[in-house]
């Protein structure tokens, strides 16, 4: 897959990366289309092949098609700001941590200190996978996840983490006003030597 | 980048996933040479393009150089197992995560409870660049956490959550029996049904 060359949301590099990472971005304007249901299994099959401590592979997802009483459970557990355009993709998906490693033997189960950090390695690769199949991902923390286990009670020691939207991108004009103005705001992140220091802190 | 094709180690998928992702894995063996630093640099510019919980972009890198006393004392917190191999890498590397979002006027600081989601999301973005650019890394959770700290005391609120090593890759025969007999053992991970439910828990 060559490169497509830079959009106006590719991030704006210091250094060149895979156009697949630079082209990874987050948008709240969804077209309605349908994602289809082979590329939703390759992103599912992206995730599965993250690493993970021990091989715990701590993640867990649970699928919700827009139109399904279920989406409209989960659509009702996000803060009003993720309601206001979450709704519009065709997909919404809450993915999960296992939070213990499960007993084994005589061993009982035990706190999994990387659990989260494990299922967000899964998540990147089920962002990059998308982007290589031309749909969008948004992660959203903004979520009431007393509310979600309300509404799906989850299997033990598995805890809501993430909540995100599959679909394609929209055009964000056809968001409300104060929507579209971030949506076409330049992309930002600290600069590279605020995050990396070499051989001890300062 | 046209598709390689698969090699010995790619992750026999059950759909087409992105070679990138197909093709990452995590050696044990890796070869003497050093990384370059343009490439070392491109690695930590794809993991800031990460995604993260109101863009707080919670993670933090220490890049310690094989020779260096600063890699003696990182390689020396590994866990026996970790360290019969990881000390061989040109680069070692403890990421950490900023658990608080900072103080902000008035707001004092408070929890950021996706800090380790979005850590993982940062290093498994780090990890498909160093695939893109023929380099392998492999991330550890097997260290002690105190002892990091101890050697290289963090800021506030930033907490180590997986090292890992950047090289090339070796050639498993040059590892001891054991870990040459892992490095080239069939990968495995559960069936993707097993982690991914439609519409709810059963």
């Amino acid at each position: 897959m060559p490169d497509p060359g830079p959009t106006n949301r590719s991030a704006p590099v210091d250094v060149p990366v895979h156009h697949l990472i630079r082209d990874r971005w987050s948008p709240r304007a969804f077209l309605p289309d349908p994602v289809d249901g082979e590329d939703l299994a390759r992103l599912f099959e992206a995730a599965r092949w993250a690493p993970s401590s021990g091989n715990s592979q701590p993640w867990r997802y649970l699928v919700t098609y827009r139109g399904e009483p279920a989406h409209q459970r989960l659509l009702a557990t996000l803060n009003e700001g993720n309601r206001r355009w979450a709704g519009a993709a065709p997909v919404l998906v809450a993915s999960y941590a296992q939070v213990t490693f499960p007993a084994k033997g005589d061993r009982p189960a035990r706190p999994n200190p990387t659990a989260l950090h494990d299922l967000g390695m899964a998540n990147a690769l089920l962002a990059i996978q998308a982007t290589a199949l031309g749909l969008h991902v948004h992660f959203m923390s903004g979520f009431d996840q007393e509310a979600v286990n309300a509404a799906f009670p989850p299997p033990p020691d598995v805890q809501p983490v993430a909540v995100f939207t599959v679909g394609h991108g929209g055009d964000p004009q056809d968001l409300p006003e104060d929507l579209a103005a971030r949506e076409t705001a330049p992309r930002a992140r600290h600069r590279r030597e605020a995050v990396v220091v070499v051989d001890g802190w300062s």
